[in-house]
C-alpha cells in the first residue's frame, strides 16, 4: 500500500512540543488575570450558519472566510475571529446572562486566501470585554486588565498607548467637517508610512482647509508628556462636547489606572491611535512592547457603542480587547524569555531492569506526591541509550536503583549526584529550602 | 434592517459561563495530572487536508466527517478526532521528536450528520499517548495516569476494567479458530444486550462447537476477583503462548500500579472488555464510575501496534487512552460536585459614587495583590441594583466605601458583616488563616 504524505495545509501548523508548552502557559498566565478582574471564560462553536459569520460583512473579509454547504445543505462558515460569535452569543442568550457581564475568550479563528508569506489561516484569539456599562469605570478596568496581563508575562516593560475617539470627533465639529471622520482617518492612518504632506493633500481634497489640516494634525500629535499631550488637546478640542467629553474621560482613566497600583508610566497618551474606523466609539488602546517596538502592536482595543445590532434591538455597548497571544510568544522567543523547559518532566527514573521496576514506580509515584513531575523510562534500553533520553528531553534530574537498594541521583545540568535512601531524600535535594 | 436570528447549528452549542468555568477547571486539572507524570501538549490544525482526515476509513465514517473544497481547490477536512492528527504528527515530524513520546491532546472534534437525538457534532477531545515502548511499564503508566485523572477531579472511586486482547488471540488459538476473531468480538459485544444464547447461536454460525464456545464464554466472564479471573484464565488459555503473554502482563500492570500508590481495587481484570475490532493488541482499559455506572464509560483506551502505518514505514507502537470530559461535566452535575462557583469573583466593591471611585479601585487592587479576584461594579447605578448583580451572579463578599473613609464588608452567604479600614483587614476576614 503507498504512504499518502503526512503534511499541514499552508497556512495551517503544528505546534512541537516545546512550542504548545510555552503556548498554553502563556494562555494560563492570560486566564488568571482576567479571572483575577471577574472575567469568566465562555465558549462558542468553531462552525456556524454562514449568515452569522458573515453578518453584514462584504467584500474582501468574505472572501477570506471558510464556508461550505454541509451534508445537510446549510451553508456553514468556520468563525474569523471572537467578536461575531460573542455578538450573537449576548444577543441569543441575553435572558441568561448577567449584566455587566464580563467575559473572555481564548479560541481558534480561521481566514483564508490571502497569498502574504508566513499568514496563518488558523490562529488562537484571546479577546476579554465587559459588555453592558458605559464610562470610565469600565474603561479604566479594561486598561488594568491589559496591563495587568502583560506585567504577568515577564515581556519587559509595555506602553499602552490610549486615546479617545470622541476627541477626533470634537476636532473635526470643530474644524467644521464633522462627517469626514472616515477620510481623515484613512489619511491619518497613513501619515508614519507616507508623511505629512501626503496626508494633507487627502484632508485637503475632503475640503479641510489649510488651518483645519493645521489644527488636526497638531491635535493628532502627542506631546512631551500626558499633561502636555492634554493641556494641548484642551486648546484644540477642549470647547466641543465631543472633545470635552474624550479628554475628561482620559484624565479620570489615568487616575484610576494609578489608583489600582499600575505604573502610570505605562499609560500614554498618544491622540494618533484611531483604530479601525466603524467601530470604536470611545478609549482605544494599543500595546506595545518597550524593548520590542518593531514587532508592532501586541494588543489592543477600546470602547464600542453597539455589539450585537445585527442580532437584537437591545442596545450592548462595551469595552474590550484582544491580547495577542501568537505575537506575544515570539516576542518571548526574541527576548530569550521563553523559558528553557521543553518538558515537564522534573525527574526520571531509569527503568533498572525488570526485577526492580515496582521499586522504580514506587519511587516515581513517591516524588509526583511530593508535587515533583517524574516518569519512569518506559522500556527496558540500555543505561546509555536512557540517559541520552533524558538529556534530550531536558530533564533535570535523573535516579537509578543501586544494587544496595538505595538510589543514585544525577542532577543533569552539572553532573552533580546524590545516593538517596529514599524519594525524600531527593526531594530535600532537588528542592533545597 | 432586519435582524439575523441569532442561532447555533444543530449539534453546536455554546458554553454558558458557568458551564465554561467547569469545563475550564476539569481541563486544568487533567492537563495537571498529565503534567506530573511527563506528558506534554502539542496541537495539531482543525483543518487537514481530506485524504489525511479520512485515511483508509469509508462508509460510516466518513459520512460524518466534515469536508469541503476550500477556495484554493484543495480538498479539506475538520477532524474527527485527534487520533489521525497523532499519527500523521508522527509521521510527519519523526526526525525531530523524541522518543518515546509522551503526548497529550486536548482539543475540538467534528462529527456530522448522523441524527441522533442531542449528539454533539463538536466536542472537547482529551487524549493520552505514550509512543514508542511496548511492554509492561507502558502498560502500567497509563493504567496509573488515567487513575491519577479521576482521583484528581473528585467524581467518587472509579473501575478501570482492564484486559489484555492478547487473551482473546490466545483462547482462539486454544479453540482451534484463530481467524474468527472478529465475527467472535461482534458476538461478544452483544452479550450484555442480547443474552448468552444468541452469542452462542452467532459463534456456531462461524464454525465454533458447542465446547468452543463454553470455554471462549467462561473465558470472557470475569471472576469474583481479580485472583479467580486470573486462574480461572490460566487454565482456559494459559497453554497459549498469547494468553501466557496477556496473563502475565495484566499480573505485572497490577502490581506496578499498587507500587505507584494507586488503590489495587481500582482496577478490575474484566475479560469481557474488547474495545474496538482492529485497532488494539495489548492490554484494553474503560473507566467507570462506581456511583454512576448507567452514565457509562468516561474513559478508555490500549495498546496498539502500528499508530502511523498510512504515513511512514516507521513501526510506531504505543499506548494511550481518552478521557471522557463531556461525560465527566455530566457526572459532576449528576453528582452534584460540579462546585457552586459560576463566577470567579470573590469580592466586589460597589460603585460609591464617581468622588469615591479612585478609593474603590485602589481597594479591589489591594485585595487582587493578596490574592483575591476582585472586581469594581463598573457603572454608577443604585446600591440596591448593585447588591442584585453581586446575588445573581454568586460573588462571595461585597465591600462599600463608608462615609468616614473605611469600608463596609458584606458576606452574601449570611449576611454577616465588618468594618475594615483597609484591604487587608478584609483579607483577613475572608481568608481566615
Amino acid at each position: 500500500m503507498s504512504l499518502i504524505q503526512p503534511r499541514t495545509l499552508k497556512g495551517f501548523r503544528d505546534l512541537m512540543p516545546d512550542q504548545a508548552l510555552r503556548r498554553a502557559d502563556i494562555v494560563r498566565v492570560v486566564e488568571d488575570v482576567f479571572r483575577a478582574h471577574g472575567y469568566g471564560p465562555i465558549d462558542t462553536p468553531i462552525l456556524e450558519y454562514a449568515e452569522i459569520i458573515k453578518g453584514k460583512g462584504g467584500g474582501e473579509i468574505d472572501k477570506e472566510i471558510f464556508e461550505f454547504i454541509d451534508k445537510g445543505g446549510r451553508e456553514v462558515a468556520m468563525r474569523n475571529d471572537l467578536t461575531v460569535p460573542l455578538a450573537r452569543y449576548v444577543a441569543q442568550h441575553e435572558g441568561k446572562l448577567v449584566f455587566p457581564f464580563r467575559r473572555f475568550h481564548i479560541g481558534l479563528a480561521f481566514r483564508g486566501e490571502r497569498p502574504q508569506r508566513g499568514r496563518a489561516r488558523e490562529f488562537l484569539q484571546c479577546d476579554a470585554d465587559l459588555i453592558g456599562p458605559v464610562g470610565v469605570a469600565a474603561d479604566a478596568e479594561a486598561m488594568i486588565v491589559m496591563a495587568a496581563v502583560y506585567a504577568a508575562l515577564d515581556v519587559g516593560k509595555v506602553t499602552l498607548r490610549v486615546n479617545d475617539r470622541r476627541i477626533l470627533t470634537g476636532l473635526l465639529e470643530a474644524v467644521g467637517a464633522p462627517d469626514q471622520a472616515a477620510p481623515v482617518l484613512r489619511a491619518l492612518d497613513k501619515r508614519d508610512k507616507l508623511g505629512d504632506e501626503t496626508v494633507r493633500k487627502e484632508m485637503s481634497g475632503v475640503g479641510l482647509d489649510d488651518a483645519a489640516i493645521d489644527r488636526v494634525l497638531a491635535a493628532c500629535t502627542p506631546g512631551e508628556s500626558d499633561e502636555a499631550t492634554l493641556a494641548a488637546l484642551e486648546g484644540l478640542v477642549g470647547e466641543t462636547d465631543a472633545g470635552r467629553a474624550g479628554i475628561d474621560s482620559l484624565r479620570q482613566v489615568r487616575r484610576l489606572f494609578e489608583a489600582a497600583g499600575q505604573d502610570p508610566a505605562t499609560l500614554r497618551i498618544d491622540p494618533s491611535i484611531a483604530r479601525g474606523l466603524d467601530y470604536y466609539t470611545g478609549i482605544v488602546v494599543e500595546a506595545q512592547l518597550d524593548d520590542l517596538p518593531d514587532i508592532g502592536s501586541v494588543g489592543g482595543g477600546g470602547r464600542y457603542d453597539d455589539l450585537a445590532g445585527l442580532y437584537t434591538k437591545s442596545h450592548m455597548p462595551g469595552v474590550g480587547f484582544t491580547v495577542g497571544i501568537t505575537r506575544l510568544m515570539d516576542a518571548l522567543d526574541a527576548l530569550e524569555r521563553g523559558g528553557e523547559a521543553t518538558c515537564t518532566t522534573e525527574a526520571m527514573l531509569t527503568y533498572p531492569g525488570d526485577e526492580h521496576l515496582t521499586e522504580a514506580f514506587a519511587f516515581s509515584a513517591a516524588l509526583r506526591r511530593a508535587g515533583i513531575a517524574s516518569e519512569v523510562y518506559p522500556q527496558p534500553k540500555k543505561h546509555g541509550q536512557q540517559m541520552r533520553y533524558a538529556d534530550r528531553r531536558g530533564i533535570p534530574f535523573v535516579f537509578t536503583r543501586n544494587e544496595d537498594g538505595t538510589f543514585h541521583g544525577k542532577r543533569m545540568s552539572d553532573g552533580e549526584t546524590l545516593r538517596c535512601s529514599d524519594a525524600s531524600d531527593a526531594v530535600g535535594w532537588m528542592r533545597p529550602t
